[in-house]
């Protein structure tokens, strides 16, 4: 049987321990193609370069693996391998993998995260798709406990298929929390960051500012990403392109008189 | 009774027609504030600045509106007005509205735009929110027709509110349709964009591209912003921040063999 190729991708850059470990995972279950950020790419969310060009170059960086570095976002990345490194009438990816992050990007995170919008931009072309992420901000994390997680969820994934559409968002708790209990299928937890900005002066007496923030959850349930990851559980969310709030359509055609 | 305070922001920069054309109908309907980027941000999904620093001015731009420039993206913009500009304990908005976006964004563009991820982020802190967005892309676009439209739609939110977490997603239709048929409520099309990257030579002789896209619809339907926007009617699409493909889980629950 032909071994599945698989795209990697990510969003701390080409150089981040964990895309490192990643790799290090997938070669050993399909053929590696790799398409990542030159340079850390955190916080992006969906976002693309539109305004501005790309760049794009080989990169030996992983040991016999084909990869390339390219200037733009994560889901940048994704786009210029499907339709540009992988041209049509190639064979495309029948996965994509990205990460693993350096944090987590539970609950409202996915939102912002490059991580998962390289996955989701997988899924949105139609092929499998799975952002990693370890809970471990520190920054000589130890990613060496995810590799046998990665591997089985990859494994599971490679021969169940996903639904149409679908993206899994994959948190792991950090290292040193032993003994992982399991993996947990989840929903989003209903939580979110409030802001502080931290004002501070330049050398020219003008003020700036660092976003800092605390994670706030209000989500009460045990079947969501936070209960799990806070009860070392790994979580994984399948995560869908479809912003819509289909039960808000009802209601809003019931009570807006503005429609007809 | 008070009137309502109004959030304003945009992806196109504080500049832009759109942004003025978005104030002009708002400042009638309740006290605004505005807090948008200083300079064009489409295409920046749900970025957020986290590993560097924001600055914040004051603008004049508009007459007889308090309204600030900021060098992040949409989401930061709101996140600022929120937690720096109204500080805790201050009032904090009853709706945000942001556009009125230079360009469509329909279906599955509602993952990229900036616009739709500063009503999104006004979700997220619970406020009903609004993005619009004139699907006309020439330079020249003429705004003149969306203005009772945005004003329908916004003294139809603020007097019915929307269900918690939700965004809308507004798309207009181009002046040059004339006689626009009404407003409809939506969900996203389901359709794509199959980018192409236009390689070229720098001075230097190395390679850069230019990402460039066309845009195919697979749905069939009617009850989608496309067939909404290609009927001449306006979009209305509530959108959620909630990414969960919940008919996923109990899928996966079933499926997998990794979960014990």
């Amino acid at each position: 049987m032909k071994k599945p190729l698989i795209l990697v991708s990510n969003d701390d850059g080409i150089t981040a321990a964990g895309i490192r470990n990643l790799v290090n995972v997938v070669k050993e279950l399909g053929e590696v193609i790799v398409v990542a950020p030159d340079s850390p790419q955190s916080g992006m969310g969906h976002a693309i370069t539109v305004g501005d060009t790309l760049r794009l170059n080989e990169s030996h960086i992983f040991e016999g693996v084909k990869a390339y570095e390219c200037s733009g976002t994560p889901a940048d990345c994704v786009k210029m391998a499907r339709h540009f490194v992988l041209k049509e009438g190639q064979r495309q990816p029948d996965l994509v993998v990205s990460g693993i992050n350096h944090g987590s990007n539970t609950s409202i995170s996915v939102l912002y995260s490059g991580t998962m919008s390289a996955a989701i931009e997988g899924a949105i072309e139609g092929t499998p798709s799975i952002g990693f992420s370890l809970c471990d901000y520190s920054v000589e994390a130890d990613f060496s406990h995810t590799a046998a997680y990665v591997k089985k969820i990859v494994q599971q994934v490679l021969s169940k298929g996903l639904p149409k559409g679908t993206a899994l968002n994959v948190n792991i708790p950090p290292k040193r929390n032993e003994n992982i209990k399991g993996i947990r299928i989840c929903r989003q937890a209903n939580a979110k960051w409030v802001e502080d900005f931290d004002q501070r002066y330049d050398p020219n007496g003008r003020s700036y500012f660092w976003m800092t923030g605390n994670f706030v959850n209000f989500d009460k349930g045990e079947d969501n990403d936070e209960w799990a990851i806070a009860n070392n559980y790994i979580s994984v969310v399948p995560c869908q392109f479809d912003l819509t709030a289909h039960q808000a359509i009802p209601l809003l055609n019931e009570e807006w008189d503005i429609l007809r």
